[in-house]
């Protein structure tokens, strides 16, 4: 009798153990990043995507985070995580633009979107499945991973009144804009991020564009460079994380959520943090020089840059059905969003810059 | 022999249901709305985020949403959630005003800052610690719970070409907005949603305040107001989720952080459904009447709010240190946080559209 009714409350015991067998396995995954472990706010992102999952998980899934100084591999991520060598990744869509121009989209475009306008994109303008439709070959999941709104036109030693003052100008500035402003006569090159401030000194290049203010402090450049142009050619770079398709299969449901949860809620955290980074950064740059004047290139060159977009843009869109479909979708869905934008947030901060004494 | 190895066994299940049992623990909460089911976004928010925690937590985790239609007592919410009939609110922070002035900060203030600005305070300037300043003493945590972006300064019958124009005007706008109104001479009234539409047809009143594009269309005011002018009394209005503090101090940790990364991610998402709203709503609403003319308010009526709004928050400064305290703050963290948004996105969009052709 005293061992029937231990059989029966070992068979209950089990029972209860089976509702959470899910939950409770135990998950080892590794993510790698682009960034050094020091680049805030991009590095901290991943960080706090897996504090989150492993306090959900009640500490069964774990994600170990590797910076580039590990890994050494900043631009293989994607084929990292796509052979299984690391589960998940952090870096941005635009770097697998070699591999696929497709991807840029993802990531921001030359006279794009703004971030709201882009986030309300991706989520109810169909704009994730459209991501899905390129990176279902690499067989990965990608989703929006931080975004660094605005950035700068970059800082200038000279200022652009003109045309002419682009011809043979030496600029860093890589990825679509580079190929804008190639056209456009500019003489871009690519310097990795630690020689940029010695090249920039030294007269190397005469012209580098870097992130905005919270991230550009850190690297120096307003010491020596006194034009911070406004932004045209990355309104709204979004950071990207990309999940091994078979690893996230074999995933728990209730971890897929996590995951997925954790993900959204701190990809809209990066966003504050780079806000706040850019807004107290902005006001200290200030101060160390200044002589810091923020420009706007003139009515002329920003034609001229809009025009070299569209032709580059409408170049890969030639050959490439999938790519103009993209292409469309966010020409069509900017243009009633900018409507919005336009009578919304922007008419609001004129009214606020004009009831200013 | 046997029976020792099934004791053996039994011990080892129990160990292992022990290390999961908070994580299984059965927990049935309820959440009370200010809006009625039916009213998207808002309403959508917290039914998402019953879902994802239900999802996570493999079902054990449950919350039940209930519209404004099943507990009828649509500003009830706070004193529901603070004494435990609700362990949730989905709600509005200025809504409390009655209550304690201070909880307007918490959704938007005139003048005050937009969504991007107001997040980046909330996390990385010091806001949820004040908001938690204001909160203890109701026994509720408060959290941000999903933006309309910038709202419309309102639909009106005739235009406002001088101060002269707002004496008598009559004209639906509530909160703070409402008393730097009164304070310019318009005859601030109050009436029900339900009866909106038939009072500003009928001429019962002049103008009205609802939202923004995206939730202004199903009320149908651009049928029959011509002037749609643009925001200055609620650049960001925020809403809030609401926790009863011993009800979320008895959740297992794992749940905590749960609800918690789901009421971040959907508030993020609301943002981007609203926005999405709005920019589709607004091409219709042009669509079904031609004559819709976006009006700005001109710059001696924008100054004169501008200086009401400034007497109205010294006003209640002046008694409330706390509320001095809360003020500074967003003053301060906005005045940096302009400077930013004027040469990142204002620019930008400035820029954007110089370009058109």
């Amino acid at each position: 009798m005293k061992r029937l009714k231990s059989i029966f409350v070992l068979a209950a015991a089990a029972t209860l153990l089976a509702s959470n067998a899910h939950a409770a396995k135990k998950v080892r995954w590794k993510l790698a990043m682009t960034w050094p472990s020091t680049l805030t706010p991009l590095a901290d992102a991943p960080v706090k995507v897996a504090k989150l999952v492993k306090q959900m998980s009640g500490g069964n899934f774990i994600i170990q985070v590797h910076g580039k100084e590990k890994h050494k591999a900043a631009l293989g991520i994607l084929d990292m995580v796509k052979n299984g060598q690391y589960q998940m990744g952090h870096s941005a869509s635009y770097y697998w633009k070699g591999k696929d121009i497709k991807t840029v989209f993802f990531t921001t475009v030359p006279f794009g979107m703004t971030a709201q306008e882009q986030y309300a994109w991706f989520y109810y303008g169909g704009g994730m499945e459209l991501m899905k439709e390129v990176y279902d070959k690499f067989r990965v999941h990608s989703y929006p991973g931080g975004n660094t709104g605005v950035q700068m036109g970059g800082w200038f030693k000279k200022q652009i009144n003109s045309l002419e003052d682009l011809q043979g100008l030496k600029m860093r500035i890589p990825g679509l804009a580079g190929e804008v402003f190639a056209k456009l006569g500019v003489n871009v090159t690519n310097i990795p991020a630690g020689e940029l401030y010695t090249s920039l000194d030294r007269g190397t290049i005469d012209a580098l564009e870097w992130v905005g203010p919270g991230m550009d402090i850190k690297m120096g450049f307003h010491k020596i460079a006194p034009y911070y142009y406004t932004g045209w050619h990355e309104p709204a770079s979004e950071m990207h994380y990309l999940i091994n398709k078979r690893a996230f299969k074999r995933l728990p449901d209730e971890y897929k959520t996590m995951l997925l949860t954790a993900m959204k809620a701190v990809t809209a955290d990066m966003g504050y943090q780079n806000f706040a980074m850019s807004a107290k950064a902005w006001s200290e740059m200030k101060k160390v020089n200044l002589k810091i004047q923020v420009k706007t290139f003139p009515e002329p060159v920003l034609k001229a840059m809009k025009k070299a977009t569209d032709e580059v843009l409408q170049g890969y869109a030639k050959n490439d059905p999938l790519f103009q479909k993209i292409y469309n979708s966010q020409q069509k869905f900017m243009e009633k969003a900018r409507k919005w934008s336009e009578i919304g947030e922007f008419h609001y901060l004129q009214t606020s810059q004009a009831v200013k004494e």
